[in-house]
This record gives C-alpha cells, sequence and structure tokens, in this order.
C-alpha cells in the first residue's frame, strides 16, 4: 500500500540519504545483517540509510512502544525472528523508523551514535534460508534459453501453465563479495563420447531477483494466492552462477544439481515489499492464445498490481579492465515487470501442493532477460551458447567467464512522482578452479585418515 | 571398523534387547528424539534398546567421562551438534554405552530410571536437515523407470558416470506416523492437451536409505572419496512420497518439484556407521563395459568395503485390511548392496564442485529395486506405470495409493556370525486430498485480507 512513508518530499537528516543517486534514500530502508570494522560479533539487524548503516540492536529501546518484541527481534544476530513475525510489525517497524529518520526528528541525537558507516562494515548472509526455490519466471529466458536446444519449439508445453522451479541449494548462498571458486565437475566435450573431470568451461551468471518469505505456513496447508503477497518480507538481488558444460551433462532426467550447486550470490539489502509498493504494477498480460492462468494462481487484485518493476543490470569488469581503471560494462538490463509469473503465483504454487513455508525461505525468480539484444541476463543468452563471442572495452573477448572476471548486479525501481529506490550491489569474482583435486588433504584432519588416492587423479 | 561392540555373544541387563527379532540389539544403539508422553519438552535424545529408549539427556554426567562436552551434546532437542563432533566422538560414545547397557554392568540401577518404553513415547524429526539431496543409486530402479518413457533406451547416457541427484525440499520430512495428505496439483491426463488442477491420481512410495551426514567442510572445498565415510554419522530407512502425474506434467527442464516437495518419510532411528560396520560390502562390481569410475569417484577401499547390505522391505495395507486385522503385504524386497553407486561416491560427488556439508544433511540413496518383480521399491515399477494392477488379500485392485493405505518401510541387515540389527519403521497413512482449496481460508488469519477468490475455483 502506498503511503506517506512513499512521499517524494521527505528526506532524512542523514544527508546522503538525499542524493539523487543514492539506493538508500529515506523512502528505503532496507534490512540487512552487519558487522562493525574489528568486531567479531555475529551479526547485527541495520537498515541501509544513504551511506550509513543504522545499528537496529542498539536502537532497539526506542523502537519498543512502536513494535512489540523490537528487543528480542532485533537484537538477533539473523533476520529469520523478524522474518517470522507478521506483515503488520514490519509495516510499524518501517515507519517509526522513517520517523525517527526524517529531517528535523528529535530522535537524531540518539541515534547518530548508532549510524555506521557503510564501507566500513562488512555485510553477512541476512538469514540461513532453509528452503531455496529457484524459478523461471522469464519467457524470454526460458525462450531464450529453450531456442538453443529447440529451435522449433522452444517453450515446452507446461511452460505457460506451470511456475516451473526446482529447489537449489541453500547451504552456498553467499552475499555480495563472496568468493566465487570455477569449480570443478564432469563435463562431456562436444564430440567426446566419455566425460571428463575438472574445471568448468562455461561458467556463467544468471541475472535474478531474490524473493525473501516471512510467516509461516502448516504442511498440508497452501497459501492462496490472494494472500500471498503477505508471505514476502522483501525482494534482494541474486546470481545464480550456473556452469553451463557441468549442467547439460548432469541435468536428465532429474535437473539441475552440481552446475549451480557450488555458490549463489544475493546483495546483502533486502528492500522491503513496503518499500516497493509504489512499484507494483499488473501481471504480465498474456498474449491471444495463451491459457489462463488456473484458478489457484489467479486473483483479480494479483492480475491488477501484482508484478513489481525492478529494473536490474549485469555488469562485467575483466581484471585488466580493473588494473586499468576502465568502468564495468553492462552485459544487459532487463525489467522484472516482464516476468511471466508474480511473486504471488509462486508462492501460491510452490504450497499447492501442501508444502509449507517457513520464514528466511528464498525463492529466485529464474534469469530476468527482456526483449532485444541489450536485455539479456545470461552469457549463455548474449554469446548463443558461446557461439557468438563478445566484445569487451579492453579487446578481450568472452563467451563465458573468465578467471578474475568481476560480474556485478544493481537494480533500481523508478516511477514517475516518487523517489527512485535501489537495491545496493550483488559482487562476485571468480577465482581459479581448485587444482589437483584428488591429490589434496581431506578437509577434517585425523590421524586414521587413509592418504587420499592421487596416483589415481 | 569391526570391533568388540559388534561381538554376537554380547547380551544386554534389558531384556527386550536379546529377542532373536528384535531391531535394536545392543549391538546397534540407534540415535534418535523422543518426547516422552504427556511431557511438552522440545525433545529429548535417546537410544533405542529393545523396546526401550534411554534417555541420554538423562545420563549425560555418567558419559562425561568417556565423551567430551557429553552434557551439552545431549541436553539438546535435536541431534545436530552430537552431528557436528568428529566420528571419534561418536564411536566413543556408542562404546561407552554398550558398557553401560551390558548385561552384569554396574551401571544398570543408576540406568534404569532413564529408560522409557518405547511404545509410549513420541518420537521426533532428529534433526532439521538444512539440506536434502535425493540420488537415483539404483540402476535397477533407473532401468526400471527409464522403460517405461524409453523402452529402447531405458539409461540416460550419463548413468554410469554420474551419481545423479537432485535437491529436495527439507521443510517437509516428517518422521514415521506423519500425516501424508495427498497432494493437489497440475496434472495432464491421457488425451488432454490442458492440464487441470486436484488430487493426484498416481500417488506412490519409493524405498529408499537416508544417509545422515556429520562433520562439515567448507565451501569450495571437496571432501575427497577417501575420507568420505567419515561424514557418514548414519542411516535410516526414507520414503520419498512420490505424485507421478505432478511430476510428469512439471519436471521438464529442471526436474522433480511438486511432485515430490509435499512429504517425505524417515525412520526416526538412526543406525550408525559404526554399527553398521560388519554389514559393510563391496562396491557393485562393474559388468563388461561398463566405464570405471572417474578418478574423484574412485578408492580402492571404497570399492572393497564401501558398500553397505541392507534389506529393505516395503508393505502395504489398505484400511478394509487393516479393520479385518489382516497383516500387510509385502510389496518388495531389496538390498542397498545392489546400489551402482556407494554413499562415499555420493559425498565426493555431491562436494565435488565445491559445495559445502552442514551436519544434518540428508541424502536419500534413491528408490531401492533389485532384479525380479518381488524385488521392486515403487507402484511405478510394481504396475509398469498403472498398467498391471496389482492385486491385494482384502480382494481390492491398486494401480497407486488410495486414501487410508498404510505403507511402512522396514530393513534388517543380516550377516553369518553376528546379530541382526534392524531399522524400525517408516510408516505413512495416506490422507484425503484437501478439498476445495480455492474456497479455504487463509493460513494466516488477518483482518485486512481479501476473501479467497472462491468463484473462480
Amino acid at each position: 500500500m502506498i503511503d506517506e512513508t512513499h512521499a517524494r518530499g521527505r528526506r532524512s537528516w542523514v544527508a546522503a540519504a538525499n542524493a539523487d543517486d543514492t539506493d538508500f534514500p529515506i523512502q528505503n530502508l532496507p534490512f540487512g545483517v552487519f558487522r562493525p570494522v574489528g568486531s567479531d560479533v555475529a551479526g547485527r539487524i541495520g537498515v541501509a540509510i544513504g551511506d550509513r548503516i543504522l545499528d537496529l540492536a542498539g536502537i532497539a529501546d526506542r523502537l519498543a512502544d512502536a513494535v512489540e518484541d523490537a528487543r528480542t527481534l532485533l537484537a538477533s544476530p539473523s533476520l529469520a525472528p523478524l522474518m517470522a513475525r507478521e506483515p503488520r510489525l514490519w509495516t510499524a517497524l518501517r515507519r517509526a523508523l522513517v520517523r525517527m529518520l526524517e529531517a528535523g526528528s528529535p530522535d537524531r541525537p540518539a541515534l547518530e551514535p548508532h549510524l555506521v558507516a557503510a564501507e566500513t562494515a562488512q555485510m553477512l548472509r541476512p538469514v540461513r534460508p532453509g528452503g531455496f526455490v529457484d524459478f523461471f519466471a522469464s519467457i524470454q529466458h526460458a525462450t531464450n534459453a529453450g531456442s538453443l536446444f529447440r529451435p522449433q519449439s522452444p517453450l515446452l508445453p507446461n511452460y505457460k501453465h506451470v511456475p516451473i522451479g526446482y529447489n537449489g541449494r541453500a547451504s552456498t548462498i553467499g552475499v555480495d563479495g563472496a568468493a566465487v571458486r570455477r569449480p570443478n565437475g564432469q563435463r562431456r566435450r562436444d564430440g567426446e563420447e566419455a566425460p571428463s573431470f575438472g574445471p568448468s568451461l562455461r561458467l556463467d551468471y544468471e541475472m535474478e531477483l531474490g524473493i525473501f518469505l516471512g510467516g509461516a505456513s502448516e504442511i498440508g496447508e497452501p497459501v492462496p494466492i490472494a494472500g500471498a503477497w503477505r508471505h514476502i518480507f522483501g525482494l534482494c538481488l541474486l546470481n545464480d552462477w550456473s556452469a553451463r558444460d557441468i549442467q547439460a551433462w548432469e541435468y536428465q532426467p532429474l535437473g539441475p544439481f552440481l552446475g549451480k550447486s557450488f555458490a549463489t550470490t544475493i546483495s546483502p539489502w533486502i528492500v522491503t515489499a513496503d518499500a516497493l509498493a509504489p512499484f507494483r504494477v499488473p501481471a504480465l498480460a498474456r498474449t491471444a492464445g495463451d491459457p489462463a492462468p488456473l484458478p489457484y494462481l489467479l486473483d483479480p487484485a494479483d492480475q491488477d498490481l501484482g508484478g513489481v518493476d525492478i529494473r536490474a543490470s549485469a555488469w562485467l569488469r575483466t581484471a585488466s579492465m580493473a588494473a586499468a581503471g576502465t568502468p564495468p560494462r553492462r552485459l544487459g538490463q532487463a525489467s522484472s515487470r516482464g516476468l511471466y509469473w508474480t511473486p504471488a503465483q509462486m508462492v501460491a504454487h510452490q504450497t499447492s501442493n501442501g508444502c509449507n513455508l517457513e520464514p528466511g525461505d528464498l525463492y529466485g525468480t529464474g534469469t530476468i532477460s527482456g526483449d532485444g539484444p541489450d536485455a539479456l541476463g545470461s552469457l549463455l543468452e548474449i554469446t548463443r551458447g558461446g557461439s557468438i563471442p563478445l566484445s569487451l572495452p579492453d579487446g578481450q573477448m568472452r563467451t563465458f567467464l573468465e578467471d578474475g572476471d568481476e560480474l556485478t548486479l544493481t537494480a533500481r525501481c523508478e516511477r514517475e512522482g516518487f523517489t527512485p529506490i535501489g537495491f545496493g550491489r550483488c559482487r562476485g569474482t571468480i577465482l581459479p578452479a581448485r587444482g589437483d583435486p584428488h591429490a589434496s588433504p581431506p578437509v577434517t584432519a585425523d590421524g586414521d585418515r587413509r592418504p587420499a588416492p592421487a596416483a589415481l587423479a
């Protein structure tokens, strides 16, 4: 719901929050977990405001009147307890923070000691998702990827009926800046009958949004689509790193596994559903001949305003570009308004069989691609499966990612009459594959372990 | 390692542990989490011995000399802290318990007050797995399932190279006795172009073993196969309930999702890797022409003794059989010694791309089927995709599971010269699908939620 917290005229006493190009004006206030520089705390909950982080544990006492259990919820090293609560509480917390951070607030002197310079803080994973589901909601991406394998019929028959998704690996979800090591794995090269094991030769990114779920549902009790947005705590950027060669060899018949599970990177700031209210848009209009969503996926309010217009971009900088001070090259830009399925449809679908939700569960939207060559969300699509190399400002060519490449996702929401908000940064740099994996020492040292069979490698 | 804890002659002062047919002699001592009847504790760690459960939190003080941190580890309502520790500690705990429980032990008077009658205890999920990976390791099952779709080439080209697996949903894992509600979902019936939404018409079970992992590994650091068994805490039974019609419609291109995520049932007792030592067997011999495992999957010790011989059975009892007192009918029996991939190969594969392990992670082996019509692990195989109905003792026929059917998995390990051990029970009864899902009230009551669009259903 759009309310006074979104008013364009509202300014903050944190000066940098009033800059035109900030991702974090007072109208945003995304939640994250950080560790102050030099500290060894497990993590502290904060909101981003301009170039500062407001340490909420430090001001929990001042929020206690507005937000029940504020002291307990905000002292946690994870957002899970807050996510477990109801939307009413999230909204009350946001409103209290807007009041305290706006220009002229009498709370300024009390809050200032609890502001941390964002550049000095280490951002942590905001919550350890108990479940991670990656969808495939961009029909442009599904069409582009499918056309590489099935030029005549790129979309499978189920695509326009089913919000296709699969369970991903939650343990390797990291935040902006986390190391991304090129995976080793089985891949079969063209013309070879047998696979070999070694570094992925077709390492890719996928430009996605992440959707963090709040509240919970019981096993056996689907979440109706009409109530589904109430389970959405907020959104972030998500890079679903993909080893295309490992994935291509392993994925039949049970889907992606090691081609994806080595790493997923999210942006550390979760932009709340409340902050996104002005940027809600209608669900993607179906074209003539498309099936109507089945009733459990169809809700008038969701059709009217269940989409969200978040324009994401992916940026590449090679090591040599970085050394020369060359800015990153934008690889593609596309909006989530083009997704074939809305977030509420994802929730309704994922729970339609009785599967429960847990607070902190994470969805990925799937790669977001739009129309045209500048709106593609993966190198697979940009280089047509590696067949058309991309030229970079330093004279290098790319089909897939090379060691040392830095891939960054960013996103902004803009709408006439509203202050733009952004998502911060979701960045990863590719480290070389681990060498000689069979000769390496075991992970857990132990006297009675036999040596690894290096001779076999 | 086979040691004195496995000696056949060893007997317990718990009389029922010495019965020939018990699953839980003193040579077993599986770990679980239980709630005493009438109690509201979150859970207490116990070991099964005959028809009793020994409450380990109650005797932690007596274990403190043998097992470091025993008080902390055993006071947890979950096995996760114990699983996080190293195999040396698991072994020390087992040895101390054998000493205290064996006939003639001076500890008997101190332990007896901490024995609980198993029939009075409620068994709980022993740990909430952070990750759940389901493999596809039975080549018989893969062949049987594949032949339904591709009679000429049932096995895909990757099968003999890759331990195929996929990430499952951890939040819906329950233990023996948990309700299993028939899922609703999209399924497209034969001859229909468009799918409809409703109760699964092809609900099946899958007879599997679960493998609980202990210890941890770091992201980016594969676990070498030679050390992989050290990450295996123990095994249980696992029923990977499957809605074949939902799965068939949704699974391309990203694998099973809602056809599996509605429920997974495990047996509550985890039989430790130590208890299984006498039942280790060679890895399945490859037949002529089969490829050798790639080096990262090949370890001489694993080839020699990396398999395990656990004979599992699936039993069906309809509601009318139960009412008439008819015993369950055995549907199939097969041993895990026939799996194409060993547990250590699963660990080495799953971490080969740098994906980390966390304590409490769970693997499923995939459906275990053997040779012949009495060795099949799912109705899909027994009824050839529903085309050959099965006759039951009450005169009913089955292609897939009906409401009220009770499906139970059991398993035993037997070897000449050793006391047999068993796995207890993994049972579920099918509840009818939830009716009229679109008209149902939302999960989380809230005043401002709009009514569900019943008119659309």
